[in-house]
């Protein structure tokens, strides 16, 4: 059973387990691999406009998400959206529950576009799951990301209409 | 004579009264029309990590750029800018005089590409004169940008490998 809800302070231990080995691995997000606790948690959950959570009933937090406009007034009926999933339970829907379920919130919230300004070329399961949410992938960044392993790799800017 | 150089600490009510009234047109930049000229300051002046500004020998200041990393750690080495030429001062090629400047500066700085996330589609020149510098449209937002006289219109993003 998967409840995805509203992020609560007592959430955040459960966050930074999922979220940390990702940044660490500097494989997917910009943010640098050495970033501290309370960094990380100002940028996932105090400048969003809404964080959310997804919650196993055995394992606990097994995935989050971030909300918020991705770029001031005139720019600001886009959203943009961060995702994680924590490793062993990937490939089970969790991430396309979270993309669905931010996608209803954008909406609720005035939004009207979602923008992922970063999606690195390399990870290609979140391509194809962007895809499949129905993202556009409308430009190529050449050489945007640097990854951990692969050095400079290209990265997408994907995008979708909502309303 | 042009002139251009660093942003000084008084040169700010020169650069503002270049910039206030493309900020309150609402047709180039997301930032609301109605901002302050505090968070104007602070976007402009202290949050890049350089501004720069042009002079002209009769009439002062006459145009001005930002530079600033476009994302954090691991995307790093992208840069973003924002220019801005007074507006009876247009067509004489500062424009195009600044974002030379920039690209040298970025270079300069260690950046290795320039970025344009929201170049308004309907801003035909600035379109025209970052093409004419090397910059290609990587590509078009549908609607990412709400115009204040036209209503939602298309922004492009715009994307130069400096080396």
């Amino acid at each position: 059973m998967l409840e995805i809800r509203t992020f609560e302070t007592q959430d955040w231990a459960g966050v930074w387990s999922v979220l940390e080995p990702v940044l660490r691995a500097g494989e997917s997000y910009p943010l640098a691999t050495d970033i501290s606790e309370a960094e990380a948690r100002r940028l996932w959950i105090d400048v969003p406009a809404a964080t959310v959570v997804a919650v196993d009933d055995q394992q606990g937090i097994v995935g989050s998400y971030y909300l918020k406009p991705n770029q001031p007034a005139l720019g600001g009926h886009v959203c943009n959206c961060g995702y994680v999933v924590v490793a062993g339970a990937r490939q089970q829907g969790i991430g396309g529950a979270l993309c669905e379920h931010s996608q209803r919130l954008a909406v609720s919230l005035g939004f009207r576009a979602m923008q992922y300004n970063l999606v690195v070329a390399t990870n290609e399961p979140a391509v194809r799951l962007w895809q499949r949410q129905g993202f556009d992938i409308v430009g190529r960044l050449p050489g945007a990301f640097r990854h951990a392993e692969r050095g400079f790799v290209d990265a997408f800017v994907m995008y979708k209409t909502l309303r």
